[in-house]
C-alpha cells in the first residue's frame, strides 16, 4: 500500500453547496468535482465557523474556532500566538505551497512587540500564514506586490497599470462600451480577457505547474480560486453558459420579513441586500455565477489529468470545499455572514486515496463536519502529529475509513460565529463593536442562534428545511431553546485552553511534585 | 490635586480572605493592612480566577481570564501571545518592578517558533513575565539564579549550598535537632533563620529600598511575598504568636462527606487534605499560619512608613491582595484549588490617593470584583489606554471614587476556573488530562460548578454561608441551575476574542468597502 505522500487542499471562494451536480443542483454539469465525491467521501453537513471569508479561513488554516484564532473578521490580523498548518508541516520538514487566496492578515503590532522584523526569515513566513507562496492572490483587491498575476497579464497584452480593473473584471457591452463588473448590471456581458487569462485559469496553470515540477518529490498544495466570489465577471464562454431556467429560484418567502429578527433585518438593509432581493438582480447574477462555477469545474479537470498523468491519485489526498455560500437573494439577503445554510452549509469532499478508504468511496457521510476539521485531516494523513492541545478539530480519515471512533463517538452538532461589528448592520443597530457577535448551534434537527444583545432565532430544520419559521420568539420552544443554549457552554468548554503544553506534558508532570522536591502535605 | 504617579501592587501567597482583622478575623492583629483598608476600600467579594497560583497570577498580570490567558495551572507556560502589565507600561515609557514571586514560566516552544532568543532583549522581558526584576524570588523551589536571597542568607552567615532548605524551612525542636519544615509536623518551632533574615524581611527590605531610590521619579512596584504559603515556618517570635485558641476553627460537617461531588471526594484523598482532616495538623498549621500573616503585616507597616517619610501616600496607587486562600482543613481539604469561598474568595483592598475617592475611605464595597481587574485599575489610574480588545477585567476607580458605571452597570456574578489534570484526582478518577475542567459561577446568592464529565455542584449562600450543602444533585434546584449554567454562556461571550485590533480600529472600518475600492453589491 503506498502511503498518502501529497496534500491537495483545494478551495473555492463564495460556493454554494446547493450549486453542485453531487450535492444535488438539477442543471450544473459539475463533472470534474462529481468523479472526485464518487471517488471520495461527500461530507454532507460541512460547516464553516463563519460565514466570511478571513475567519472562515483561519480556522481551515489553523484548525481552530474563531473564538480561538480570533481573527473574527476580513482583515483582522491572525495573532502570532496562532499555528497554521503550513507551520505545522514546516516542522516536520514539509511545504505547503499557496496558488492563489488565502486572506491572512500578518499581525504587525505583534511583531513589533516581539521585536521581529517584517523582513526577517520569521516576519516573512508570518506574512505569508506560513504558506510558501507560489503565487499569492486575494482577489478583489488591486494586484500590487502580491501575485505574478498583474504583470502576467501585461506580458500577456493587457496593456494597463490595473489590468485587473480594466480587463479581468470588466466586460464590454453589446455596443463594445467598456463598463465594470463591480456594477451586478453589467455581469451578463463578458469578462474583457479571454478564458485562459481569467483568474481560474491562471491559478489553475500555476498549481499544475507545481505538481508536474515536484515530480515524485512529495507536495501539499493549497489550491485557492477567488471565485465564483464577485465580482461576478465570467470570460467567454461561461458568461452565458446557463440560462436563467437552469438557475435555481430564490429561496425566500415574504413572511420572513414579518418580525424578522433585528441582525437579520439590518443586513436587509445591506446595499446587497436590497439589491439582490430584487428579481431582475438575481436573475442577472444567478447564471453568471453559475458559468463562473462551471469554469472551475472544468479547470479542477485539468487538474486531475495531471495527477492521472503522474500517477498522484495513489498516494494524494485532496480535499475539497468552499470558505461558505452566496445568499444570492435567498432570504432577502445578498453576500454571506448570516446564519442560513445557504452560507454556512458548504461543499466538503475528501478523496483518501488508501484502501482503507475503498468501502466509502462515493459515499455522503451525513455527519457533521467543519472547516476546522482540515488540519487535523492532514496531520494524520501524512502521519504527523495531532497537535491536539491546540487544534479543535477532528481528522475525518476515520470516517472515510469506517475506523473506530475515539472520544466518545463523532460529534452530533456543529457551532458557527459572526462578528458584524464591521458592517453596515452595526450603525444601524446603533452598537458597539465589541457588542455584535452571534453563535449558530446546528444540531440533527434544529438551528440555534444566540445574539449578543437579541432574541434568539431558532428553526426546525426537520420541518422547514428552508429555514423560513424564526422560531425563536415563540412560546413553545423554550425548551428546545434551552437545551441548545446549554450545548453552547458544552462547545466553549471543548475549545482549547492550555496551548503551551499537551496532554503528554502535563501527564508526566501530574502528581509529580515530590520528585521536584516540593513536599506539600506532608505531616 | 496631585495625580496618581506611582503603583505599589502587594500580593500575599495563599493569603485566607478571613484572616485578616479588617475581613472579620477576632484574633489576629493587622493593624496595617486594616488601616490601609481604612484609608481605602475593601472589597468584599473579591474573587480569583482560578484558586491556583499560577492561573490566579497570570490572570492578576494579564487581565484576562484563565480560558483566555491559558497558563491553566502551575508551570504551565504563558503563551508568547499574552501582554502582561509590566508590557503594557513599558509601551508607555513606564516600568513594572518586581519584588517577590510571579510564577511566571516562559513559552519555550512559543519564543522557538518565532526564532526569539532566550537572551536577547525580548526573550529575557518573556522570560521575567515583562517585570523589571529587583529581585525576582518563587519561593518552595530552590533558589538558584533567580534571587539574590542565598547569597544573601550566605552573606548573613547561613552557610550552605541550600540556605533555604537548611535554614529558612528548617527548624531547631527543643532538643537543638534539626527539622525541616515540609513536614507540618515540625512547624510548632520556629525557623532556623532570625526574623530580619525571612523571606518577608527580606522581600519588604528590596521593596522599600526601591521605593526609597525612586525618590521623585513616578514608579510602580509588585511587591509579592511568598507567604503564608507553605512551608508553614515561620521565625521566632511569630511561630508562637498565637495560640490555637485565637485561631479559627476548622469549617467543616461529617455530613458533607455523605454523597460528596466525586471531584471534590478525589480531592479529599489527596495526602494534603487527609492530613488536614486531622485536628493535630490543623491545630499545629494554623497558629503557624497566623504568625506568618501577623509578621507580613508588620513589615507592611515598614512599608508605610517609607510611603509616609517620602509622602508618597498622595501620589501612590495601592492594591493589596492574595492569589487564593487555603483550606487548612476546611472542608476536609488541604491546599486549595476547589471552588470553596475558602480559597477563591479572596482580600481585595484598593488605596485609591485621588480626593475624588474621599467618600469611599474606610467602606467595605460588596460588589464581585475579580483578580482581572488589577491591571484595568493600573492602567486608569496611570492614565493609560485601557487596552479593551484584550483585557477582561474593569477599572475599580469608578468604584473607589463612586463614578457613573458604564457598560450597564457592574457584573453581577464572577466565574472562576479549575484544571485539575496535574493533581492526583485525575489519577483517582481515571480522566484524561484534557477532561479534568470545572468552571463555578457566583452570583449573590448561588455557587454553580459545572464539571466536565460529572454532576454539577450548588451552594445556596444565602442559606448556608459555609457551602456545607452541595445542593447539585437535588431534583428541586434544576431551574437554578439551568439558570446558573446559562450564566456560562454570556460568561463566554463576554472573553475578548478580537485581541489583534482593537475597537476603534473597527470603528475606522465600519462599513468603509468603497473606500478602498471593492464595490460589492451595486447594480
Amino acid at each position: 500500500m503506498t502511503a498518502i505522500r501529497n496534500i491537495l487542499f483545494i478551495m473555492c471562494d463564495q460556493l454554494r453547496r446547493d450549486h453542485l451536480g453531487c450535492y444535488g443542483h438539477p442543471y450544473l454539469r459539475t463533472r470534474n468535482i462529481d468523479a472526485l465525491a464518487a471517488r471520495g467521501v461527500r461530507f454532507d453537513n460541512a460547516y464553516v465557523s463563519s460565514g466570511v471569508c478571513g475567519p472562515s479561513r483561519m480556522s481551515y488554516y489553523t484548525g481552530r474556532t474563531m473564538t480561538s484564532h480570533g481573527a473574527n473578521w476580513n482583515r483582522v490580523p491572525l495573532s502570532i500566538g496562532e499555528i497554521t498548518l503550513g507551520e505545522y508541516l514546516r516542522r516536520h520538514g514539509r511545504s505547503l505551497a499557496l496558488a492563489g487566496k488565502t486572506h491572512v492578515q500578518v499581525d504587525a503590532s505583534g511583531m513589533e512587540r516581539l521585536d521581529i522584523e517584517r523582513n526577517s526569515a520569521v516576519g516573512l513566513r508570518l506574512s505569508a500564514g506560513s504558506f510558501v507562496e507560489l503565487d499569492r492572490y486575494d482577489g478583489h483587491h488591486e494586484p500590487g506586490s502580491e501575485s505574478g498575476y498583474p504583470a502576467w497579464l501585461r506580458a500577456q497584452g493587457y496593456e494597463s497599470e490595473r489590468p485587473w480593473s480594466d480587463y479581468v473584471i470588466s466586460v464590454e457591452d453589446d455596443a463594445g462600451n467598456v463598463r465594470s463588473g463591480w456594477q451586478m448590471r453589467n455581469v451578463g456581458w463578458p469578462s474583457r480577457v479571454a478564458e485562459p487569462h481569467s483568474e481560474t485559469a491562471y491559478m489553475t496553470d500555476q498549481a499544475i505547474r507545481y505538481i508536474e515540477q515536484q515530480g515524485d518529490e512529495p507536495w501539499a498544495l493549497h489550491l485557492s480560486y477567488v471565485k465564483p466570489h464577485w465580482p461576478y465577471v465570467a470570460p467567454r464562454p461561461y458568461h452565458d453558459m446557463y440560462s436563467l431556467d437552469q438557475c435555481l429560484p430564490p429561496v425566500r418567502r415574504t413572511a420572513e420579513l414579518d418580525n424578522a429578527h433585528p441582525v437579520t433585518a439590518a443586513y436587509r438593509q445591506h446595499e446587497e441586500s436590497i439589491n439582490f432581493s430584487r428579481d431582475e438582480v438575481s436573475n442577472t447574477v444567478r447564471p453568471v455565477y453559475q458559468g463562473l462555477i462551471q469554469q472551475i469545474d472544468d479547470h479542477l479537470g485539468r487538474v486531475w489529468e495531471a495527477l492521472d498523468k503522474l500517477g498522484r491519485w495513489q498516494d494524494t489526498l485532496i480535499v475539497f470545499t468552499a470558505d461558505h455560500g452566496d445568499f444570492l437573494g435567498d432570504h432577502w439577503l445578498g453576500e454571506k455572514e448570516q446564519f442560513y445554510d445557504t452560507v454556512q452549509r458548504v461543499p466538503m469532499i475528501v478523496y483518501d486515496p488508501s484502501p482503507d478508504a475503498h468501502a466509502t468511496r462515493g459515499t455522503a457521510d451525513a455527519r457533521f463536519t467543519s472547516c476546522i476539521d482540515v488540519v487535523p485531516t492532514v496531520l494524520e494523513a501524512l502521519g504527523l502529529p495531532a497537535y491536539k492541545e491546540r487544534i479543535e478539530g477532528r481528522s475525518l480519515l476515520p470516517l472515510t475509513r469506517n475506523a473506530p471512533l475515539r472520544e466518545g463517538g463523532w460529534r452530533d452538532y456543529v457551532v458557527s460565529e459572526l462578528d458584524y461589528s464591521f458592517r453596515g448592520a452595526r450603525l444601524t443597530l446603533g452598537r458597539e463593536p465589541d457588542e455584535c457577535r452571534g453563535w449558530m448551534v446546528r444540531d440533527a434537527r434544529w438551528k440555534y442562534v444566540h445574539w449578543l444583545g437579541y432574541r434568539p432565532q431558532l428553526f426546525d430544520l426537520e420541518a422547514d428545511p428552508n429555514e423560513f419559521v424564526d422560531l425563536g420568539g415563540d412560546r413553545t420552544h423554550e425548551a428546545v431553546r434551552a437545551q441548545m443554549h446549554a450545548k453552547l457552554v458544552d462547545w466553549h468548554a471543548s475549545l482549547k485552553q492550555r496551548v503551551t503544553m499537551d496532554d503528554a506534558g502535563v501527564a508526566s508532570r501530574t502528581d509529580t511534585h515530590k520528585d521536584w522536591g516540593v513536599f506539600f502535605g506532608e505531616w
